[in-house]
This record gives structure tokens, C-alpha cells and sequence, in this order.
């Protein structure tokens, strides 16, 4: 049993069952973006939230020692940049990326925003003209040491 | 007069007068993110927002004018790549991307966030153990056309 | 049952039954252009328009389903950037990219054509001198946000 | 003089004078597509062509001479390819390159569209529910030599 | 039966059989040249040659079938690239690209080379200080297009 | 003076006088081919072909003396891969190159084609279905040695 | 006035006093490495710390501004990445990088070495066999958050 | 049984036990980054390190044999560099480089930090505002020859 | 039986009988360096070489038959580039590749080593302050053609 | 004064003078290998050395001064890999890396050839069939440190 395996073994789960990573979210009290990154083998779970997501999924504890395991990050980098959902995210930091800088240390100082003490939400906001995807990317402010 | 010049000259009128992006969207009642990106060369204005965004840093109307022509977007995503605050964005595309597509899709179906019916804003939540670094992505959701 | 080995068994039914994308766009309804790309996993089709292409091709409801799916989009393109006929069209991106840019904001302002909400197709037009392709990409405008 | 100085000569003789790449069309007879490329550096005009050209823009016979050179094509490809206009166009080759390979063989046998014995329309087609961008690319079908 | 197994099928039936692409040539009618690079995988045959090509080698019209299919071509330019011998054509191409550009546009104008009507030979030129290979690369002048 | 500046200079003496490679080889014994490239930098001459050409041009001798140098060569490869006359020889090599390694293989050994010990020529054959470009490449075979 | 002048002004002042990284870490109480990184352009300088170096090397306010602007950094990472002293330090990360994954993760958890809230001293061990260089890397630990 | 079996293997024994690269480093007498760099397949053991090792683990002759060959190193470098822990380290390289270079030169004049001569240790320091991770990178300086 | 098969085949054989390349140079009168090269796949041998080699192993002939025949070279260079062993040769051409150039062509004139007409020998020179390894390479001059 | 002013002063001077590389060795006791590359910027030199050479070149003490400074290395590998006389070492690299590895391991166990502690000869050995260039590289083995 791998990382690999672990995955397939989930997602397969997931669609026999039916259930939705919004839904593993509510029936276990984390977050649906980690539960499903942690699942994709991107994030690794403490042992109770892992017997927890196993659990609501009816799967045994071989699964949940894999998702405490500490995974290597950013596997899947070079096959998903061609998929056009994933690249507009790309895109937004490459068109953005200089002004965010400038943005975020106007507002901080020097420093950057950390993408480990870190969560992010999905949410949906219904409109006429089209729904919305909204994004929120919390990052804790880590201010460059000066020694 | 080009988008290279421009934006040196409105830098250095902006480090004269000593203005924040934060003051320039009160004054000119548009985003700070987006009159940086224009600023930087990365969007245009229309010629209403340029006159006011030239008038706040006594600039001419030469510089509107730059303003609102349509620039060539990501020339510096090379330059900046390397650079922590920005690499930081970049890694949580590589290491959410996928989790993204899976979250993104259950919510609304097969398609992508728009990058260009977009908004994005940048806020400082206050915290003891360190403030963080809040980025609201706000992007139209565009189905893929089924024909 | 995944999008390869769905690929692999409906281009074998094609092969076998001898049936043209042409011929089953007409039996179902749907483009050949976009009957082919869902057939190669490059698109999702609806559920009716996946049974209904199945149901052509005397294949199951297993194909049918994972025809539904949301693919990873963009897998092969480094794959096929090698290939003259498809090296030709990015060749046109090349040398026209900037061109389009140019005549594209002159006709619309400044924007993009949507590869999302887009559709294609492909005609014959016979000529003495050499029969001619005729690509039709239709995509809808989507002006930048100024916020 | 050479293309590079033309390409900027022109651009601002046409800023000035207040011109489209359209009317220029309509007062040379040729197409806005191949005008704007031919003025961008990327084909080469007839000496007629250049002509009519440079003296619907009151410039003289060096930028004519200039035009009728022979240029090396996609110089600006790698600079316009983060642009979203023109990454676009990109994706699209990327997600339907092989769908193109497979419906342009079905129709035509094996061989590919020429970039070469090729022309270009951009349209526009109003929509209610937002305008739509009309590519057409139309290239003479080259078949394998097979000796 | 696809092409990759195709091929190995034919390698190893010319490695039994002791033949030589010439001979092969010979027996068949076709270039050398060509034979190779449809039995590599790298162009299709008409159906008449496909069945000459087999017979020659004793195979089935499995084979044969295959052979007819529409290639992707140059999947193995990247693992060719680190041997000398192609390293040298591609040098060639490093080298003398832009003369070429020069040479040929002297003697037919602004257009290309076309390598899809295109034939190549190989030929040995004894010579007592050193055998010399001749290739003589034979493509139609493809004028470019002005609309 | 250097290679630059040469190429330069010599480019603008070929315009002015209005002579081609062609008759530059013939008036001065060489190959156009060879002449063209010397001239762009990427070959050194003897000093006496040197000053036949620098004569031929109504150059003077620091134009010679730059012509004997040892250049680098594959200087603007880069540049010109983008350009669709220099693209279809890569894709010849692209395409063709395990081809001819087995072909050039069989007919002489285990070697290679030198790209030193070589020439090449291009000649026009008119033909009323289009004219054809020939290239010939003619280069010394150098075996492997075993030791 | 930018980064880039700065760091010439700066190396030259070094150059003409003689002094050495060292001294000026004395001389102002900050770290060698430090100093050195933010004259080379890679890190900022509080204002205090920006005028005693400027005072130590004899410069004026306006070089302690610069050093007080936050820089882009690793721009100068593909420059230096040939260069034998550099290449070592990436490849210690070529070649350790996994090991020190499973060994900081075994000490800490899952998490990462913060190259921001991090400092670094480079010290010389004397050693009859040949002297030794000592880096010292010190970074915060920063776990993976988990939501 | 190569080194990517020997990698699995002791990596599951390392498991099935629930011994620490810390406490196999106790048990042998080597350095823990050692060790595990050596049982990832990134260094070679002496034969009876190995035989130690092996024996700490309840592994057999075989593996212990295969520790001692030399091993090609930096074969997960590509796979690594995504993962954020990994990325931080090349990040201080990135940022750091040319500063390393004036500092080490400085201190031993021209030369480099061997990375063969070379052992590193990493250390956990207790802080009450977070833990730190002590890298101590240890080399021999070689001075460059001149000749 | 093919390259790859042939080389393991064949180091598996080594390793049991337990000789060098040093031995089996002398038992066949070939050199180490290239016994090893055409046993990894990068060279081949003539029938009589190759059936010296296989005896010495005590393989057979359908060893020796895979040894004559000519294999695709470079195969393995981009996963052993990441080795210090051969990282360090290839920086040796990077630092000193123009240096050898003039080198070279002071010496000789314009043209290069050759690659193929080609020799290269290992010798180690005991040395009390570290031994010495000797890399001899010997390379026909090869004159640049002039035409 | 920069590494770039020195290597186009030296070179001018040397061509002025009509001087050799072997003839600026003899004149002042260094490899002529070595001093090349000190005046191309790839290394530096001993006071006294660099003063020797700008002695025999009548150039002054500032360039003496540049001479002596540390050099980033490898600065134009990039723009020299296109030429054939560098190409033909990297080619050496690509095709005999890993039988280096075998042999030097082989001769001298696990550990690499310095190229800091490292010298290189050119010489011409006179052969009727062609000289023949001899390349001696002469680098100090370094074994791997086990801890």
C-alpha cells in the first residue's frame, strides 16, 4: 500500500458510495479542499482525522496509516498545468504576480505569505449573469528575517 | 511614450508624492490590486479611470493615454518566478491544482474560473501569533460548451 | 474502467463497426468535432449524449459513464506537437498570435476569445487547384473586468 | 531600416492618422489579417501591395521597400505566448490537436493544412448573450508523398 | 496490433529474413527510404504497397493494415536527438539554417520547402580518401500566401 | 570590426549593388551556399576567397581579414527555429532521422555522415505542377573506431 | 537609482576602501551574509541598518534608501548556476534532498524549513589536510496546517 | 536486486520495526544523514557499515552487498524539486548563491566547498517561538589550480 | 534480445565471475574504456571482438550477435548527468569549452576533434598527495570544408 | 573595469601583436590552456601571473588587477554549446559518461575526478592520415566521504 494505491482505493470508494468531498467535509469536521488534497496524496492527516475520512468512507486503517504518512508534494504539477481550469490559476499568478507583490508588502512589510501555515476555500456565489468561483487564500504573513 | 516608460514614471511619481495603493483606489474609487496591475503594465483602464488615476499623481494625459492601451500580459512572469513571495503562489498551484479541478467541478460542473472576468482583493487579518495574508480570488465560473 | 482504457475500446468499435466521427455525429445529433474530442478524453458529454454515443457504437453503460467524466484536459500535447498536422496549427499561433491579438481588440476592445465557451469545425472545400481546410473556431468575447 | 523600425514607423504613423487595420483593408483591398501581420513583421508584401499600403498611411517608398522583404517568421512567439489572447489560441491546439489530426484525416486522407497556402478571417457575430469571435482558417489540404 | 508492435514485428522478420531496405526496395517498387520510415512508423503506405511490403517479408495482412494507418509522427525525434548521426543533421540545420532561408528565397522567392511533398535519397559515393554520403532532399516550393 | 558589424556591412553591400549569391559565387568560384554562410558568420574562408569576395562587394580588406575567422557557429539557431523555411528541415530530422540512420547504416557501417567534411547545394527544378526545391547534401562518411 | 546601480556603488566603494565583508559586519553588528546578500541586491536593510553600512563604506542617503527597497530576489540564480561554487551547493540538494526530507520530518513532523524566518553563517575550520568550510543553515520549522 | 528493491526494502523493514533513522545511526555509529542518504540509493556504504546496517534491520547479505555499490546519484532531483521542503533548500541556493560566493571566497580565496569531501548534520533547536532546524553543511575548501 | 536485455545480461555476468573491464581488455586486446562502452550499449563491435568478449564472460552467441549491432548512443546522458562523476566532465566543457576552442583551432586551423574518429584511455598516476586520474582523449582534426 | 572590458582588451592586444596562446606560455612559465582561459574570464590568476601576462602583452597593471580577481565560471556555455567544436566534448560526455563512471570507479573506487584540482593539455600529434588532437585532462581523485 502506497500513496498510489491510497488514492485510486479512495476515489474508487468515493463514487461507489456516492458521496461528495463537501459532504466528507461535514460528516468529519475538516475542510473539504484538505480532505481532498490529503486524498490525492498532496497532504497528510493526523491519525484521528484519517480513521474519521476512513471511516465515512468504510474503509479500514491500512487507509488511514497511509494518509498520516508525509507525502512528496507537487507530484502531479507537470500533468495538470495543461488542464485550462488549472492553468487560469497559473495565468492569475503570472499576470498577477509582480502586483501581489507590491500589494501584499505595501500592507506587510518585506516577507511573503505562507503557503504552509496556510488553508484556502471554494465557495460558490450565485449570480444572474453566471455563478462565481471565490477562492480565499489565508496565509500567515512571515516577515524576512534580518540578522 | 510606451507601457515600459509608463510605468517607470508613474513608480517613481508615486515614491515623490509618497502615495500608497491603498490611498490611490480611495482616491480614484477603483481596486488597489487592479490600479497596481494596471500601473505595472499588466491591464488597461478606461480613459475616465486613467484621467483620474494620471490626476491623482499629477501626471499628463500622455500617461491616460498609455494607460488605457491593451498591454501584453505576463512579460515578467519569468523575472518574478524566482522570487519567494511569488514562488510561494505558484507552489500552491502545484500542489492544489488538482485538489482545485475536484472541488471546483463538484460545485459546479465541468468548466473553469474565469481569469478574465475576474476580480482579486488583498487583506490583512489581524492575529497575535502572526497576521495573515487574505487573497479573495473572484472569478466567473464559464461551463465548457457541449455542441 | 478509465478515460484510456475508454479511449482504447471505443476507438476499437470504431475500427470495427467502420463508422466515420462524421457519421456518428449525424446519428447522434451532436459535432464531430466534439463527439471525437470526448471520444479521446479530451472533453465531458452529458449523460443522454454519452448513451446516445455508446448506444452507436454498441457499447455499455460502463462507457457511457466514464464518458461523463471530467477529463484532465490537454494530456497528449506533448506527445502530438511533433506531428507536421499539428505542429502546422500551433505554427499558425506562432507567426498570427500577435496579429490576432492586433485585429481581435481592434474589433472587440480589450479581451479575449473564449476557449471555453467555444466551439469548432471542420469542412472540406473542394477546389481544382487542391482541396482546401476550412477550421472555424467560434468563441465568445469576454472583455477584462475593471474593478 | 529594417523590419523592426518599420514595424514601429508604421504603428505610429497608424496612431496618428487615427486608422484601423479594417480601413486600411478596405482602402488597399487586402485583408486586415495579412496587412496587420505583413506591418508586424510577419509576411512580406508584393511591391504593389507595399505601395498602396505605405501611401494610405503617408509613409515612404523605404517602409514599402521594407515591407516587400522577407521576414524570419515567429520572432515574438515566445513573448506573446503569456498573453491570454494568444494562450488561448494555444490551449486550443493542446486540447483539440489530435481530434483535429483524426477529423482532418477521416475527410481528406493523410497529409495536413497548409500554414503556408493558408488565409485568415477574423469576424464578429453579435449575441445577446455576448458577442462571439468567428476564426476562420483556411489552408490548402497537402497530401503525404508516398515514393 | 498497433504501430509500436508493428514494427517490431517487421524489424524482426527483416533480421530472419536477411534482408536490407534496399533489397526491400527493389522487391517492392518503393523507395528505400520511404519503406523504412513507414516500417519505423514514421508514414503510412496505400494499401497496394502495404500488401507488397508484407508479402516480402512473409507477413500477414494484419501488418498490412496497420501499415495504411495515419502515423503520429516524430515520437522518437527526442530519443534520436543525443546520437551523432542525427545530431549532425541537426547541425546541419543549426548551421546553415539561415542560409538556406537566404539561398532558396534568392531562387524562388518568399515561401518554403514543403516536407510533406517532399522524397529523400541516400546514395554512397565511393572515393579513395573516404566513401561520401549523398542526401538529396526533394520537396516543392510552397510560395506563402498574400490576401 | 567583428562578426557582427561584417554581416552588417556586407548585407547592406549586397543590397546597394544588387547581386546575388549566385552571381557572387560565379564571380568569385565558390558555392553560394558557402559564400552566404561565410557572410552571415557562420564559416571562416581562405584569405584569398576572402578578398575575392570582399573585392567582388567593393569592400576593403578588414573585411577580408574578419571573413578568415574562426566563428562560432549556431549562433542564431535559436532565432530561426521559429521560421517556418528552417522549421521543415528540423522536421525532416525530426521525422526522418531513425529512418536514415538505418538506411545510412546499412549502406556503409556504424558511423556517421560528417557535417565537416561536407557541402551542400540548392538547385531549382521547374516543374509545371509547382517547382521543387533539391537540396543536396554531400558528406564524408567517418566510421566509428574501435580501439 | 535602482538595485542594480546600487550594487555597482557599492562593490566599487568595497573595492576602493579595501574592506571586506567581515569588517563590515563588525563595523555595523550586522552578519557578513547578510550584508553581503542585500548589497548584492537579494535582501532589504531596515533604515538604521542601511545607514551605518552606507556610513561604514563612506556612501550617501540616497544608497541607504535603496537598501531599505524590497528587492526581487533570485534574480541572478541562472547566471550563477554554472559556476563550480554554486553548482555544488545545488547539487548537495541534488543529491540530499530526499534524505534531508525523511530526516527533518522525522525530528519535526510534517512541515517545512522556513527560508525566510532563517539565517545563515559561513565559518572556516582549519584543518592540516586542508581547510574547511562551514555552512550553517538556520530556519524555523514551520508544520503543515491542517483545516 | 538493484538499488530501487534495496530502497523498498529497507525502507519496509524500517517500517515493520519502527526504528529511526536517529536510532539505526546510534545502533551503527554513523551519521543518521548518512545512512539514510545511503539506504534512499545515494551514497555507498563500506562493507562492513553495511553489514551493520543490514544486521540493525534483519536483513540478509544481499542487501548489505548492494549498499556497497556506487550508486548514480541525483536520480530523484526531478521528482523532489516540487516538494515545498525540498524547494526551500534550492530557494537558499537561488537567493544565495552569489553571496556564498563572495563570502567563501573571501574567507579562502578562489575555489569551492567540495560536496564529496562533505558531511552535513541536521540538528533540532528548541525555541519557544518554534523550533529551528540546523543545517551544518561541512566541506572541504579546494582551491582552484593554477597551472 | 535486445541492447538493454544485453547489458544487464552482461553485467550480471561480470559481477559473477567477478572480473574488470581492466581483465577483460587484456583477455581480448580491446581497451576498457571501450569493451565498457559497447557492453552499456554505446558502441559496437566487430563480430570477432564481440565473440572474444562473450567467451570471456562464457556467454554466448546471440551476445556476441547484439554486441556487432549499432546501437542508438546517448541513451542514458540525461539520467547520468545528475552524477558528480560525469556532472564534472560536463563542466569542464562548460567552464572550458571556448578555451579548447582556441585552443584548438590556434593549433590546427578551423575544424574540430572528431567524436568518432576517436579514442579515450583512463590511466591513474599515484600520487602521496591523492592519485591522479588521467583522461586521455585522441580525435582525428577534422578541417572545416570550404566549397 | 570588468571581467567583459579585460577579456576584449586581451584579445585585441594578442591580435595586435600577432602573439600566440603557446607563445604567451613559453614567455611567462604558464599552460597556454590555462592563461587562455584567465584571459576569456574562466579563471584567475596569481598576481605575479597576471602580471607576467600583461608584461608580454604591454598591457597595464588595471588589467594585471581584473586578472587577479574571482571569476563566476561557465558564463557563456550556453552561447558555445551550438558550435561543433564544443558540441563534439559535450558529445563525449553524453555518449562515454557512464562507461567513465565504470572504469574510474573500477581503477579507483567510489569518488569523482576533481575539475578544480585539475589541469589540461592540448597537443598535436602528426599522423599522415590526418593529425590528430590530444586532449590530457589530469584531475585529482576525490573519494566519497562516508560519516
Amino acid at each position: 500500500m502506497d500513496k498510489h494505491l491510497m488514492r485510486e482505493t479512495i476515489l474508487e470508494a468515493k463514487r461507489q458510495k456516492g458521496v461528495s468531498w463537501e459532504s466528507l467535509g461535514k460528516a468529519t469536521g475538516m475542510s473539504p479542499v484538505f480532505i481532498c488534497s490529503a486524498c490525492l496524496g498532496e497532504n497528510s492527516m493526523e491519525l484521528e482525522q484519517a480513521k474519521a475520512l476512513a471511516g465515512a468512507l468504510d474503509l479500514g486503517d491500512d487507509i488511514a496509516s497511509i494518509l498520516t504518512e508525509y507525502p512528496n508534494k507537487g507530484q502531479r504539477a507537470a500533468e495538470m498545468i495543461t488542464d485550462p481550469l488549472v492553468y487560469r490559476l497559473n495565468e492569475v499568478v503570472m499576470v498577477y504576480g509582480e502586483t501581489l507583490k507590491e500589494v501584499i508588502q505595501e500592507k506587510f512589510g518585506d516577507g511573503i505569505m505562507s503557503a504552509i501555515d496556510f488553508t484556502m476555500d471554494v465557495d460558490k456565489q450565485e449570480d444572474p449573469k453566471g455563478d462565481r468561483v471565490i477562492l480565499t487564500l489565508n496565509g500567515k504573513f512571515l516577515p524576512y528575517k534580518r540578522w
